[in-house]
């Protein structure tokens, strides 16, 4: 999909989507991730693994999902919808990260949130997905996907058409991940 | 990534194949799908569901791996980079497809199976690759990939760019699922 197909994404404060008005959807992503000591072949540091999903569509996307404004806050929905919250993981408003607006015929604002974890953690959040009731459905697979490997194709410090710049694209507001994850 | 990028394939026959020299590299990959009586946003019918892998490099494709035919034939070594074999989940020589091979740099002569399951089947396939010893370096997760939705973008049907295209183009036989895979 070219990125003329994507909506242009304004950004706004959390004070100024919290004033938006009942005509508003408000939807919640995460960006977990992990620092991983594994070898890819046994020589190339795996660096950070970060949690995704498969959706229905193909295309890669932070875990998340919306969020009905009526019955929970921002961070009550996202940990329900990521399944979270009943262990002893749990987002919290120090996790958030930026809203981003659409202004197209659907109005919808986009919360990013972000967490470093232990790689045990995001395996139980894994192992954890291919459990939940709705697997399958609009998600096909947590998925773990490595940051950009060089001599390996795909990832958004690349700029290519691969997996990785398609979610990137579409599923979270631009650049947001220089800004949370530490790639070295 | 272009189409001008994969390898010419040559199919050839499981009896050539296996006359093969010692320089031949062998892979084995296997389309594990199931029907799927479920419904997207409860209305849109899912009819199947195929598994696949989120390979390291962004990429989708079919589970399986390359079989050292020094210590193992063609099914035993498929059952086993798959995890399977100790279930009463088995490959035989009966779910054989056909085979191709790549006269390129790197000589290698790829094996596709295909085996319908019960969904039951393929979530408990799913679970186990979870769990298994090498996820998240090679593959970043068994992912459910749904057969290309009418309006919803990605599929080998419809031509486009997204992960589906990738994935059969790169992977797999070119136009073998349309032999496997029912899509009513």
């Amino acid at each position: 999909m070219s990125a003329a197909a994507v909506p242009e994404l304004k950004q706004i404060s959390r004070v100024e989507a919290m004033r938006l008005g009942p005509g508003w959807s408000h939807s919640c992503h995460a960006m977990l991730y992990a620092a991983n000591p594994g070898q890819l072949f046994g020589r190339i540091p795996m660096r950070f693994s970060v949690l995704m999903q498969m959706r229905f569509d193909g295309l890669l996307g932070f875990p998340g999902g919306f969020v009905d404004r009526r019955f929970w806050s921002l961070e009550d929905g996202l940990n329900r919808v990521l399944g979270l919250g009943l262990g002893c993981l749990r987002l919290t408003e120090a996790d958030y990260l930026s809203s981003h607006l659409t202004e197209g015929p659907h109005r919808v604002v986009a919360h990013l949130y972000a967490r470093q974890l232990t790689l045990e953690q995001l395996h139980a959040v894994e192992i954890s997905a291919v459990h939940s009731r709705d697997h399958g459905l609009e998600v096909g697979a947590a998925v773990r996907a490595p940051p950009p490997t060089p001599g390996f194709g795909s990832g958004p410090a690349e700029g290519t058409d691969g997996c990785w710049g398609s979610c990137v694209s579409h599923c979270t507001p631009r650049k947001t991940e220089s800004v949370a994850f530490p790639i070295s």
